[in-house]
């Protein structure tokens, strides 16, 4: 076997019954363990022992509620390309992850140095995070920002 | 007051208790009533009653768990602009929305029709869901697809 | 003279009185002509003869009234670049100018060959605008939407 | 009621009669209050109340008369997408506002800081403006002008 | 002598003195042999010679004058890349060589098919080319013109 | 008379013979004067009058011949946008209108700063010009460099 | 072990011996057996055994030579970004992969669906491929060709 | 013979055989001289003489061995175009060139001022290359990194 490989590092031994619990807690977080293995057809005992594995090897990284964020009085969902200087990249990168306006952040390929992610109560509260927070950055060079216009899928989770 | 404000039609009456209820269930979606009502000094039954209105008025959606999917064998996470010819917009989103692949996908400003997000195994397959899948759609005419190379930050859910 | 120099042909002879009396009426369009007559120092009756002289030639189009979109619940302010099918262009400009939504629409030098301006209720309304107006109409094949976050200057009229 | 809306803020309570009122103004500013009336079907003292109430809240800016900058000689109408250094913009914001060859000025989603729009004489007076007081701005790293070639619709104010 | 080259059999055998009789004729087309044999020193008959060699070889091509288009009333002078469907793009290039407003075209590298040059007396006739010609020709996608601002240096012909 | 009209100064009064008399010149440069008055149908000494007095006004700038640049050698035509901090535009401007290798150079509406046109022998002469002259200028943020595959029409001077 | 990683099925097991061997062959592909055997420090039979394994397993694809393209009349290397309808994508890159002149041929993340490279006798029988092999292809609509100016580095083959 | 031609100085006198020869070895490179010879119908000593007369005029650069990249781990091929400060391009050239991680390096036409391929075990990999090596350089001032999704065809060497 060739260790070097982080895939393989990176991967659990997760077999078709621990998909089967993922996707029904995925569905319901809050299932008792007793309806979860009437589902799953195991015993309460093994479905927890399970669960309790995939927890411990960071498969199940933990549970959680969805919430609307209209409901909230979230109007403004944005995504924001953010070009920075190479040498301020990592500093703005951990400065940014700790803002509570930004949801997301990620290095990805193409042209743009942080593709981010934030939610705002409306367009003065993303204007105030872009010039108060954002720009006073050192080394940020340019910012692209689109606005959500309509969502037609936000699944959190992955397909199984 | 002007009805025909849509944000305050989507906004719900959430307080500062909700707010902290909800604070706790994002951080543990597991979390007993019993736990949860000492942590923000309520009654068991008054904490209940809450959760069930947000419930009801749409603002906790669902309760679900958070996996990470590499430990599932999914090494590959991709953005994409995709263009369409704007009278089959529509039909391209409906169709992508019920792809298991794609995780989330949008309507923004700027010059791209759909914003999406999707999860793979592998290259391989995400190279079958592009041949296989979104080139097959009428009136796809360009697609941008760009990987994550590294995560900074990925909350699920939003500031409160 | 060379007649066939158009920019010669759309030119009023514009002294500055006229200049002076065009001021006045930009920042009060409803002034008497009493006060504006005093404000210029010249008769009543020369400045009524003036202005009518320049409404006659096109120099003042009409007067009207400022107002303020968001007190009307306008809370979306949106630049287009719509691209059409060359040989559909004159067409989709045509259509469009009539839309009460869009408010301005020009053909610009550079790489976009519509560029629009429109105001809405919200961004349900601008969804709606574009799904069912901007692209059913024969031979758009892209539309880049830009919302404005802030306003710092919006003067009607121009310099004298 | 939810009171940081900011949404709810700035919206004033405009009735129907209001907005027809509005209408009439806005396609001639200097109608008499006697005729006005007569139009709306209300006294000529519910109408100059009503207006005066427009003025005090906002909802109307103001009265101006429309120009045609041909007939003045202005020639050319050009849009500016300007990029400044982040921690510039706000001081070249401010600064812009103040020339009078902008006529507005805004912020917007999308990869551009500043969007500008200019009027001027000719070509050499905008080159002169780029060069003397736009280039001149410290913190200015880029200026895209595009200058308009045929104006298909340009009214002020809104849809009602 | 590797005859599959094309650049030596687009070259001719060019000496010292055949530039430096192009370098005056380059300044002034109408000098007399005589002083152009003067300032060469050759004599009149072996410059002459040489230019007819210089013509038949086609390294000169013609002489000509060189006009100063704003002196007849042409204000415009506007850069195109036009994208046309591969399938048209030479039908394209033949149309559009033949228009006189045209004054040059090639394909460059690059993402756009065709870069072309037009003079044009106006606003309004660049805009009836555009409408009229290019935009009627079969397989034209898209259309980028830029307009002359300043000119800073404009030679015609080339370095020696 | 509307003097301040910058398009009415550069305008000269050419009429129909003067444009016939610069379409002889255009073609041939070295006609003689009889032949050109024959080809009007004027007297010798009408004909030398005008085109003196187009020379004296500037309409006709000179005389030159058109050599064909691979002849000699020159196998590479190159388009350049160079991105030039503002500031040092015109220093930029001013610095590469001397350099022999540039033909021509224009100030464009657009995104880029300077639009310049420039011949080499080959791509490694082209190479040592943006090393050594373009990029050791200051201010100088970004080239973009296409050089010419094809040439369909390159018709130097304009339409009558 | 999850035999469903293709990156695993992929991976030969080459150890550090088999890295030295493919390092020496890299930098001289006619070594002899008994030559390799000495610098590696293990038996000619051992050596080339383990290269018919690396052979057979795929590991090494074949043995070649490197050629200097422009001692061969090869002058003008490309690259091309070839925009593909998607339904006309596999179809293109098939024929294109079977052209001499197309070196390689990538899928690649971004915005361009083929990314091309070839190598040209000089700009016409580059000129010549896009007109009639390129552009003749169905589906094509659009193409972006850049031209190597300077060869800083090009290692055939990969780091060990 | 024109010396200043560089085409010219650069191009090898390669004949049909040298050609069969380069071909067989191209497909072959370690071939017996004998069988070599058979194949082009020629003597093993002229084969060799003409070999390593190419060998000496650099048309022939040396012998290798093509290796699959992913047999040796190697999951992430990407190309990467640099944007480098014009006075620092040189040094991040010559920096970057030395890199293991690179395999090609150019200079091309458009607006990027360096092409660089590279080949990575994964992601991380890169992300570090792109942090400590690429980031760090002086000058750098943007990096647009794509990554291969699928290979149609990657021939080393070129057509003859």
């Amino acid at each position: 076997m060739n260790a070097k490989l982080p895939v393989e590092a990176n991967t659990a031994h997760v077999d078709d019954i621990d998909r089967a619990i993922i996707s029904v807690l995925h569905q319901n977080g809050r299932i008792s363990y007793t309806d979860l293995a009437k589902e799953v057809e195991l015993s309460r005992v093994a479905v927890q022992a399970r669960i309790n594995a995939m927890i411990e090897n960071g498969t199940i990284e933990r549970f959680t509620c969805v919430v609307n964020p209209e409901k909230l009085g979230i109007t403004v969902s944005a995504f924001f390309n953010v070009e920075v200087e190479p040498q301020y990249l990592m500093q703005a990168a951990d400065t940014l992850a700790d803002e509570p306006e930004v949801t997301s952040l990620y290095h990805m390929t193409g042209p743009s140095k942080l593709h981010m992610h934030g939610l705002f109560r409306n367009n003065q509260e993303m204007e105030s995070f872009l010039q108060n927070k954002l720009y006073a950055l050192p080394g940020i060079t340019s910012v692209d920002c689109q606005i959500l216009i309509k969502r037609y899928k936000s699944r959190m989770g992955m397909k199984l």
